[in-house]
């Protein structure tokens, strides 16, 4: 961040009076700008005893396997967010049914907020980011080729719950590097 | 948002190639820049039967009670950010027990996330965010000067919560113009 997005000057980078924290702000009209994390929502959208993953076509992890998810857009509530994520990626339409994880990942400034959602149809089709969209049981999960390390840990907690047939919100802290 | 804060460049709003919303962009460098909401975590700090409340020094809603929350961090993650703002406006330290609700506040691109939390002992204080901290029981609670819609609901539902002894995650969308 170099210059300042309201009135074009160049930002310096220093703690603001009454703050804690560096911060860029700009000098010529007073504004700060702050940077906040970012959060990531998506689904793991349920069919019977599968449920559906969508194979990369976008870096990072392009041909790696992933539930569908993205960053929230402004406008939406987080569960609006799951389900157009899901529409977009997997051209599959789903009913949330309850928020299943939390995953802080703070060495990149995400929060993702995994639901448990109902597949409504079969219609699914792979969107623009999806070269394929596919149901899988437990057995079938391609553990060795999934995306990130959020969707292995909501993978492994959910099918631990479906064998108990509770479902209870697990948060969790991921400590670590790109690819998360 | 006016200028590229990378080149500083005069902006354009369009919908990108292979987008499907308008964004900012920049046509000399490039840049995409993205909005996206914004996470406010924070807590119900408990002390035997009473909840831990501060009185605002700031806009919005000066002199209005509120739980301790704000805007997390980078760097940090959603509980470590509510402790820090307990810390911080209360002057209070608390333990996390977990995750209570989940509010969605699409018209004003946030999103609350408001944990449960054991207060650790009776030294709070008031930040500079704030003219005074205090306890106060269920029939002591002040209704009518609470600061937001989001603080309301949650200790609606949580005194409702606390006489059944259970605390399940409350998810809400509260359509509504500030003050949220």
């Amino acid at each position: 961040m170099n210059y300042c997005s309201q009135c074009g000057s160049a930002l310096i980078h220093s703690i603001p009076e009454g703050d804690n924290r560096h911060r860029h702000s700009c000098p010529a009209c007073g504004t700060i700008h702050y940077e906040n994390p970012k959060l990531v929502v998506g689904c793991i959208p349920e069919w019977e005893d599968k449920i559906l993953l969508c194979k990369r076509a976008i870096e990072p992890r392009h041909g790696f396997w992933t539930l569908p998810a993205g960053f929230m857009e402004n406008g939406e509530s987080t569960w609006e967010g799951a389900v157009r994520e899901t529409l977009e990626e997997a051209g599959a339409r789903v009913e949330i049914l309850h928020l299943y994880s939390l995953i802080n990942l703070p060495d990149i400034n995400q929060v993702y907020l995994m639901f448990r959602a109902r597949l409504l149809d079969l219609n699914f089709v792979a969107g623009e980011e999806s070269l394929e969209v596919k149901l899988f049981n437990e057995t079938e999960i391609p553990w060795n080729d999934l995306a990130f390390s959020t969707i292995r840990a909501s993978l492994n907690r959910y099918f631990e719950d479906r064998r108990r047939g509770e479902y209870p919100l697990h948060t969790e802290d991921i400590h670590r590097k790109l690819p998360a």
